[in-house]
């Protein structure tokens, strides 16, 4: 069932992908419903699995499994047996190797002071190297994942409370991590210093728009390096957390988040637009009939970039809507219509036009370079292509997934030579600055960015252990192709 | 697992929808494969059940599914099964009790001269009393299915030639229907003398989008009482049925269709947009700030309503698209929430607005009324409805899924109660001649209306016979609450 | 998956097989879970399907599944569902081809004057000479079983009631056949005119253990050719049919009937020990230390050898009663194990010890060669074998699943080279009139045989149309390697 | 899906089960293959679930699932996933709660060193209080297995080689064990110094009949406290634990081992000839008609008690070995019935006669008593019982499950009260010394008893640690209504 990476791109998009979603509920008659409803619209920041757990106070109960949250949690017989008032829940994304059911969060442990669970949207950087150090002192780790570091830490603190132990276990790992507890009495949510987001008191979600499906009010975000500890008592806030510059991941906008998302008090779906409008007066295209977004997460950009240059916006792709996750081809011949099973371009009004396509991003550019050959097949005159972000170049090694940095196109070719790959008569990216203004800074703050761009710039914020370590032969391991380390397979 | 109208709506939209797709390939190696993919494209069209059966000349081959297509005709070795070199396909839609695959098509007989298989896209209005007689001389039906009247007929039928056979059985039957037909040998193409819609010589299709999926080229529609013979020798094309006026759903343009299709030769997406803009013509709104479509199916409209009137066209409303078949809900506190499992209101962009939602259609008004309160409640200043058709207020009997005309909100309910019901500042219907005049033509003629327009006008262009008969008491059955007859259920 | 026959044998034992189980109950508020039970009696006769079918007077309801009784009908929700107070139901045995749902008894059609049902135990022998006449005539089968035939033969019929239809259908048909029938307010047991069995009134049954297993009193047997009809106004008995000579199966005696079950009023296992004894004094074994069974079906006969010989019985063959159907093996080596899946020679008793082993029959000779290997491996010093039924030389075509006669063993050599082929020290089969005497009579009756006994004579009681039929050219179908027409598959 | 227990003893038999199988293997290609054949064979000693661990020497694979052997590992696909030269695997009963697939063994950690699997069979005494210490030290448990502790004292270990460690492990557990250890480079079995039982070098099993099927050499058991160390440079033997006095668990050779099994070198199936023999002596029958055992555990001392009496050895009740785990009733009525689901008796054999029924034991004697009223109903003039074992008046804690000693018939009633509870005329069980006597034994040796028969006695030969501070108050955790610590279900 191995999908190669050109026919896995035509399905899935060649885009970067999110690790994760995450969400929590306390004091609710309804906490598993609940948390099913939250991480269904949270359903677009992982699909490969999803699972929930919950607390009467004393018992915890859990389920996992593969697939969409509803082929599992429409079940009102599964939402039944998870009890309580309390609940997380859990969206993972993953590309690599085969999905196995003991690495979906969250991740539980039966700890000396009862039921602890833990949901974690992010990717440690020394999870490798604190791993490591725990099997040597006999702990048994039964996933691959690295969220399970997190609760043997805490299994093995000498700390006081729940939450002291929390945090000395939190202390110990970096990373970026937006987290959410639960174990008995009390839920809790923890921001990573570097950025991350959670909702509000009683209901702490990934995006706000987990919160609008739930009718939930939108309270505030977590900062950055604080602790919110929910028991029936109320809500206690602390910032047990050394301070580090908050620099929230600038990709959320740009393509990971719900357009009809807050993100640091910000319309997601508003900052596209701003993106497109900036990109339309940076690089307008001359003669220019249609402005055509890739379905669908080009369609605000466009928008914006339509408004701006007064250039019809018009839906000249059009996708299907019921694409699967498994179309198998059998023969060449059929292989090679993969991109349509999704895409199909709107002939009649594409034929003799220039076309200016808006994209997020270019990332191995296959899935560019067809959608660009099924225009022109369409009978576009002129095909330009617009990018709402700059060219990303750098691996991520916090939470999304991306190829290693030596197969993203934007670090092997110039803009030209991407232009030429693609085939389209013009390409442009947004600039750096450009994308700032438009997120409403004057600029780059280049000794102290406003956000973390480092898939664009290479600036990495959060010191990477196990990929230093590596190198230097410390640990045990199997590297991935780029030199970065890989958690080991089930 | 009984959901209530209401929730339903709110899941899948209180709109009409469309029975079934039907394709067929005659003389490809990847028969099976191609028929696969074209039922992908035309998932649109039914998403309940699905089948596909093939022959290599003298054996038969056939798999039937309830769900999606991709679910069960991604897997290669299903593919695999379904040998030769021509194959038919079908995918259906259903609403009314238990699905069961007996039912499901293409519907399959093994007669004298060999196989027969048959898939069929619209409704029959004398099966009920056809059937009757035959299972009164002896015929035993297998399924509760109009489709299968087609198979007995033609098993019983004393004419020469399997084609012969075919036009002797459908001289029987009235109604709407488009059949795709694979006997040893042959595949037919079959369109109804009142209208219907099939792709070109060796392929077959219910919309021009089946063809490209698969990289065919678009040839011509089969003609209103034509049939096309496929064999090794050719194509052959007669007129076998008497002529009647052709007169082509309207509906299928308003919404049916997918916007990439071609209809008739017309672009729908072309179609959708000039009624979007005869409608921004005949009913503007004073001082609107946005035009926001009612997603998915009221895009292209809106987009046509916003250029024409000069009005920004804004995504205000955002739909999940993971939104799957079952989400049950278990208590009232969630059940209230149902609307939102799909549509989120772009809260920042709304709030504070004067909005013009533009939709296809107004059924029983369930969904549109939340989808209003849903944006009041996001904050929009004024709300005013534009609908791409007239007032749905006859029930179809071709094929078309519609409540009885009772249930329909247009046929109890003046504009100016619907406005008030759906609680909007403003509400306004295309005019009948309006929606022509979009469709090209300079008005409707009355004495020889060129689309079938029942649902908007009660002119039904069809005799239909069971609903006769049960008024008059000739046939036993079953009503449905509007007094037409409906099948058996298994 | 397919198994050679090598290693079926092994698992499945080298014998002969039983087609079906019928069972009918007409009048009881648990009919469906009386037939469950039934069946579940009844399930050494079939392990490949099994069904049923309920009434309410007026509504049908059918269930069907592959596999064992209690792996479907244990399910109280699937008994919820067979509604109604009558009910019929059947277990199927099939060797050849795929399973196939729609194959599944009992066979069920919506006629005229309403549902029709029926459950059929044996092989008609001019199944497809009719079938063939039918689709000329424009009949429509969905199942390449033989029992359909009945179904459209009663739908075609112009007689009057229910059952004169079903007798007008019956006179056409010729084979061996016990059938139970469901319709509107009826259940009907008909027995056919040359021997088969069904239990009492209101609960007919293929054999008395499925009488005992719901607690019902044993009250008589069908007559040959006679037909019952149960209603709610009692029970109905007629002879319809033309007399014919009773000859019942005596390899159910031998085989095929659990040993607690009664035919024709005499007990199967004391008829198992009578043949055992009669096979001691026949064919003594001089200086033998133990009696052993071949699991199990050679238990009652070994125990009658045991006690008529004096030599004393032991269970030197264990056998693992986990075998399921399926252990597919992966490797040469591993599939040399093959028979040790099911039995296994309990090495401490056979040690030096001469065997008398006592099994029912020997088929083809390879499961039997491969115990007596086994048990030499264990140290045996003698081995002999005695067989409890006469040399198996010919085919059955009346139900009973045999290969065909070139295959059988004793077609092709003689008891000595039989002898030599599996390896013992000496072999025996009863004599016919041992035989014929174990079951009370004084000899076989040549000119009017009491049983039919056509696997060891040849002399087959019912006219074999279709397999004449073809010889001569006359029907168009498929052979067995016997010559022997076959059903088409799906 | 609740069986009460009534019901559950009617189609289970109210008797006493073993807990587990256990199979090595070291130094095959088909070591997967092998294993799933071997549990195939001891399939008798666990039926809830059951699983493979397999190495190739650096990485481990492993496969567990509910149910049978072999609907799991017949399949060649799962048998390829599991790579590797050396495997070992575990046969599960239970009869608690649900089955939960975490605590299918064998259990498996990554360690260190690397993987590390265990098969256990058998109870530990001390395990939760072991359990409740390493929780406090952070070890984070994943099941509630007993064996799970095994492998966190491995994982804590500071010995030096891997086979250390294990001895470093077992020393701080009580209880009765046997083990099979997966280990890179090595497989290890070691036998529990109060017995137990594996089989040769390089195979190692619960049983001899595990090495029959896959044609393996018997060659002696494993000593009691002995360690067996197979690596690919040979066996390595040692003795690493405190010498205990060797007491084998006496009821394997009455009921639970299969009758082809060898223990410590005597037949199974001899020794329950030799008890019945003694039974027949010391407790006959006058004027018996028939001796019966109660189907299948009473047939090889049936046998026994016939031949030494002279009585005839008849098959009075028949089994149906068709007979699934699941089968629930839904009435009244048909619960009822639940022992015909399993038995029958053969009426025309039992009729007026005076019946001897040979079963194993008696545990809440509720089987007993219908089984008899069967027999009774069946028509049997006298019915007279004897039982192949003393009275089973204690508990087992050793990997038995009994009933908690307050259920025990035994412990409640004398002989006389049992006889008159399960109707029968006379009752008799094998004295303790007649059963040491048929075990070759001259008589049981109160001050050092030759096995272990704390179920008859109440002498329980390991301390009970977890019971013991139980009642102390030490450990907290729920207790069974025996008072004896049980298991937290996950």
């Amino acid at each position: 069932m191995k999908r190669d990476q050109d026919f896995h791109d035509e399905l899935w998009g060649d885009t970067l992908h999110e690790e994760c979603g995450v969400f929590g509920v306390f004091g609710h008659d309804d906490a598993a419903a609940l948390t099913a409803l939250g991480l269904h619209a949270l359903q677009h920041r992982g699909q490969e699995a999803c699972g929930i757990v919950t607390t009467d106070g004393s018992n915890f109960y859990n389920k996992k499994a593969l697939g969409l949250v509803d082929a599992t949690f429409s079940s009102a017989n599964v939402i039944a047996q998870l009890k309580g008032r309390a609940g997380i829940g859990h969206n993972r994304y993953s590309t690599t190797g085969e999905a196995h059911i003991r690495n979906v969060q969250p991740m539980f442990g039966d700890l000396d002071f009862g039921g602890f669970a833990v949901g974690h949207n992010g990717n440690l950087t020394n999870a490798m190297t604190i791993r490591s150090a725990l099997v040597k002192d006999g702990a048994i780790f039964q996933s691959t994942s690295d969220t399970e570091t997190i609760v043997h830490l805490v299994a093995r603190s000498r700390a006081g409370s729940v939450s002291d132990r929390l945090v000395d276990a939190v202390r110990q790992i970096q990373g970026a991590y937006s987290l959410v507890v639960l174990a008995p009495g009390m839920l809790i949510g923890l921001r990573d210093p570097n950025g991350g987001r959670l909702g509000e008191a009683h209901v702490l979600a990934s995006e706000s728009c987990a919160l609008d499906i739930i009718g939930a009010d939108y309270v505030r975000e977590i900062a950055a390096g604080e602790m919110v500890v929910v028991t029936e008592k109320g809500v206690q806030s602390s910032f047990p957390l050394q301070k580090a510059p908050h620099r929230f991941c600038i990709f959320e906008y740009i393509y990971f988040a719900r357009p009809d998302s807050l993100m640091e008090g910000r319309s997601v779906y508003a900052m596209r637009k701003a993106i497109g409008a900036v990109l339309a007066q940076e690089s307008p295209v001359l003669g220019a009939d249609l402005v055509v977004p890739v379905p669908d997460s080009g369609v605000p950009a466009a928008i914006g970039y339509a408004q701006q240059s007064g250039v019809p916006f018009e839906l000249g792709i059009i996708r299907n809507h019921y694409v699967g996750r498994t179309f198998i081809e059998p023969t060449d011949h059929i292989r090679h219509l993969g991109v349509k099973l999704k895409h199909n371009a709107n002939r009649k009004f594409i034929e003799g036009k220039s076309v200016v396509l808006v994209d997020d991003s270019i990332v191995r550019g296959t899935t560019s370079r067809k959608i660009v050959d099924m225009v022109r097949a369409a009978g576009a005159k002129e095909v330009h292509m617009r990018i709402s972000s700059p060219p990303t170049a750098h691996s991520c090694f916090y939470g999304i997934d991306t190829p290693c940095t030596e197969e993203l196109l934007a670090h092997k070719m110039s803009v030209e030579e991407i232009r030429n790959f693609i085939g389209v008569d013009s390409l442009a990216y947004i600039s750096m600055d450009g994308l700032y203004r438009a997120m409403g800074e004057a600029r780059r703050d280049p000794s102290a960015p406003q956000f973390c761009d480092a898939c664009f710039t290479g600036d990495y914020p959060v010191v990477l252990t196990d990929f230093e370590n590596n190198k230097t032969g410390m640990v045990a391991g199997s590297l991935n192709s780029c030199g970065a380390p890989v958690k080991r397979k089930a």
